[in-house]
């Protein structure tokens, strides 16, 4: 089964087939009603509310456009339209139809998805209730695993139930066995039990296990919902009324070899297998206080270009699976760029100015966890400042001309300072002098640029080749990265780039998507007799016993 | 190319066929010279002190003595016997003729005899010092990195790398990507410079790199390292002479269905893949003081009923692939336990104590860490008390039977209290109670046994069936359990049994290790043009460039 060509991140609630958003005061209510025969490809039903990668674009879109469109709506519903299912989960037919690069990469996306909700609850006051209205498998559940509490109707069959492994043969890979025990802390006996449970848990017993945080006869169902999600409401920080910002369409120029926005570049060489990425500053005055945010809204340059880089992110990772090394640059004026930092610094508590913030975060997450090697090139002419420079740090290698003529500087800002952590919850810099805890803070007090030696010096860039080496070593790099395997890359960056503590987050993108990257791949589940292949079809699994 | 059918994890010093053991004073001299022609199995050569699991077995004896057997020696000089040769490595004959589960296994073991390295350095006061004499490749280099210091020779030659991934399309997965950035806190550009160069960074660049602590010319190495060497074994808190206690063979008898210790037994089914482990309380009282201990050596209950445990963890690991799920029992009298608990508590900073403690937790993460099901079966007759109860807390679930008749209970001890810590830090009650982080001190000040409904209701089990419904129930569990993909089974047990905090060593087993056991499967490096296949053979690899 082949995904479609090209997948575009994009919607907005009127294109909308699988959700509705609804919004009472400072409520809203997003509510699950998959449209069967939507999915993205025509070769599987989306039966029960079960979910395909579209899906789940319009549930991150919703998320998203409820920060920075709705800042009057405190606290969120998910629910069903669908009479007695919540959500039945991923669906069966298209993770088994495909490819295993599109499985990781579907999880991947639906768990930062969920990441966001998390994301939003703790830093924007945006609470979210699961009020599930019916059977809640899987995907479902691990959705409903996500949002702050949990309610699930008492009507004698509505159940809570996580069957992938004794169904499927693979795991709950969408977070749930992570935020099983490191979230709802469910004891592991407990969770090892429920998880290997076809029919889930209902009633008293799943509130008892901490799977759910209370039941509700049907009758009472609903009120109680309502209640609790006007309490949450209350709770957060947001803005009594709107009006928010309007996020609108992208509008990128697509052609077979670029993807271009108005501040970000994607162009690739399918011969070489490499990329080139590119961010550019601001051109143009940008507002400096909340107000004018306000009033340029999603043309404000911070939000702008970020948004731009995240959707070519997605793009990269989805439409263009062979072009593994992406060479990353920016241009244009680091002042302008750095004047945006001080703004969004000064300014952060501002609710559209805290979203921008955090937006810009969960953007180079995205980068951290793309599977790609990432080398940022800084030559003169480039803007790696600030917020700019943190995707530099966040590249695996930078290489910094030493330039004997121009000007060739990078710069830090405060924003570099712990406002764009990584997963791990440390600044880059933090994780970057895990030797040195003290070095990111004397780094920050440094004034203006540093030149190439200096950043070398500094530690800030790896390799600073000067104009007679530059062009050879920079080829070289890339070309013998481009010639490794894929898969060892894979591996290899996954570990380095995620040095310190582990979090929820990172644990679900370390120890619970390896383990699931490996069952992908193991014909227990996905041979011919494999679990993930037979079920719902004639006969049972055949297993090989090795226990490894 | 099979595995020799059954391996034996026990040998002595005496019988080593690649390594050197040499004691001087407080130094040992721990030098590997390993014997081409006597690898495990007669298809690969052990070339330039590559090593197979033979090897580590070994390696994994010789720092298990020096701890028990010698507490004179305060610090460990590891080096190698050969000319301008320290260790190239895993053998990669032997990886690529192995089936994908030898592979898993055999880098778990060599993983855990690094841990082990590290944990007497961290615990017992004994030091390690790598002598880098010569090219340190690969796992060579990995097992440099689980030294506490390393000295490379400075001969214009001498150099260590990871070079697994440019030539095998593998990673470092015996720790060496976790230890580079999380524990020599090496820049993870740099790491991810230096973990794709073949030819590796030898003298300063090493220094300044944080690869290797010191560089010495090749005259003045043996020197440095003798002084150094001398340094760290005066920080030893270790006793100043001995004499130890000498670790003699285990003697356990084998069956085609049996493997039957002095205090444990292992007994397999193999139609239904399942297998009963046993251990059992002393059968006579047990000395109470070190005085007492020492002169029972390793016939005292704790380090012999542990040091059998951990014997057949290891043979059921590697010789019993299909065996998959695990009854585990235990049996005699709980205040025999409880007695040896209160001995190893009140003289734990005696040396032997120490050792008799740290051993035991390391059996126990061994156990944590074996991919196999363990159900623990609490029935009358059991001796489910502090230590041994400590196997229960491990498992991953518990089944007590509420007699009418019989008395039936657990108990716990100190030693329940985080002198037993699993490889993330926390005792199994911390993990078991993240909701309730005050319970474990709670239980801890319980007097006495807990009855069925007590241990149910203070959850410290997870089931307690009554007479009617045991055997039924129990049954049910463990046949559902053998029927599940074993693959899933890794995969879920991994992932419940690890909440909490990561540390080295869970971000080892975790990320680490689950990403290459994902490599390990995929045709870019073990398919028949893949990178692990076609290395020193004719012809390049050729990959699938699709990222995943």
């Amino acid at each position: 089964m082949a995904p479609p060509a090209a997948v575009s991140f994009e919607t907005s609630p009127s294109q909308y087939k699988h959700w509705s958003l609804r919004i009472d005061g400072h409520v809203a209510t997003l509510a699950m009603d998959v449209r069967e025969d939507a999915g993205l490809s025509s070769e599987y039903r989306l039966k029960l509310n079960s979910y395909d990668l579209g899906v789940d674009i319009e549930l991150a879109d919703a998320v998203l456009r409820l920060r920075f469109e709705h800042p009057e709506v405190h606290s969120v519903v998910v629910t069903s339209l669908k009479e007695r299912v919540f959500c039945a989960g991923a669906n069966i037919m298209m993770l088994r139809g495909s490819a295993h690069g599109w499985k990781v990469n579907f999880c991947k996306f639906t768990n930062e998805t969920r990441l966001a909700i998390e994301d939003a609850s703790r830093h924007s006051g945006l609470k979210f209730l699961a009020a599930l209205n019916g059977i809640c498998a899987g995907g479902g559940y691990e959705l409903a695993l996500a949002c702050d509490e949990i309610f699930l109707v008492d009507d004698g069959n509505s159940a809570v139930s996580l069957p992938e492994a004794p169904l499927l043969g693979v795991l709950p890979g969408t977070g749930g066995l992570t935020r099983l025990v490191d979230k709802r802390f469910v004891r592991r006996d407990i969770a090892d039990f429920f998880s290997t449970l076809v029919e889930g848990i209902k009633g008293k017993r799943a509130v008892a296990w901490r799977l759910v945080d209370a039941v509700h006869p049907t009758s009472q169902f609903s009120a109680a919902v309502r209640k609790r999600a006007t309490e949450l409401a209350m709770e957060s920080d947001r803005p009594a009324s709107g009006p928010g910002i309007i996020l609108s369409r992208l509008h990128p120029t697509i052609t077979e070899s670029a993807i271009t926005y108005s501040a970000v570049s994607l162009t690739v060489n399918r011969e070489r297998r490499t990329g080139e990425l590119i961010v550019s500053a601001p051109t143009d005055p940008q507002p400096t206080t909340p107000d004018g945010m306000l009033e340029a809204g999603d043309r404000f340059w911070a939000l702008r270009a970020f948004r731009e880089l995240d959707d070519a992110l997605l793009r990269l990772r989805i439409n263009e699976p062979e072009i593994g090394t992406i060479v990353v640059r920016t241009e244009g004026d680091r002042d302008r760029v750095l004047s945006v930092d001080r703004a969004l610094i000064e300014h952060q508590n501002h609710w559209l100015v805290r979203e921008v913030i955090h937006f810009m975060k969960r953007t180079l997450k995205r980068l951290d966890l793309t599977s790609r090697t990432f080398f940022a090139l800084i030559e003169p002419g480039s803007a790696f400042a600030g917020s700019l420079f943190e995707i530099a740090l966040a590249a695996d290698r930078s290489y910094m001309l030493d330039d004997s003529d121009r000007e060739n500087a990078i710069q830090l800002s405060g924003m570099n300072g712990g406002l764009l952590p990584m997963s791990n919850g440390l600044s880059r810099l933090q994780v970057r002098f895990l030797a040195e805890p003290a070095r990111p803070a004397e780094l920050l007090q440094h004034q203006g640029p540093f030149g190439a030696h200096q950043a070398e010096e500094a530690g800030l860039v790896t390799f600073v080749p000067d104009d007679i080496d530059w062009d050879d070593e920079v080829r070289l790099a890339i070309e013998a990265r481009a010639a490794f395997s894929p898969d060892v890359l894979t591996g290899l960056e996954a570990n380095l780039r995620f040095a310190g503590p582990e979090t929820i987050e990172t644990k679900i993108f370390g120890r619970l998507t390896a383990w699931q990257n490996w069952i992908f791949q193991r014909p227990n589940a996905v041979g011919d007799k494999g679990a993930l292949n037979v079920y719902g079809q004639q006969g049972r699994p055949e297993f090989d016993w090795k226990r490894t």
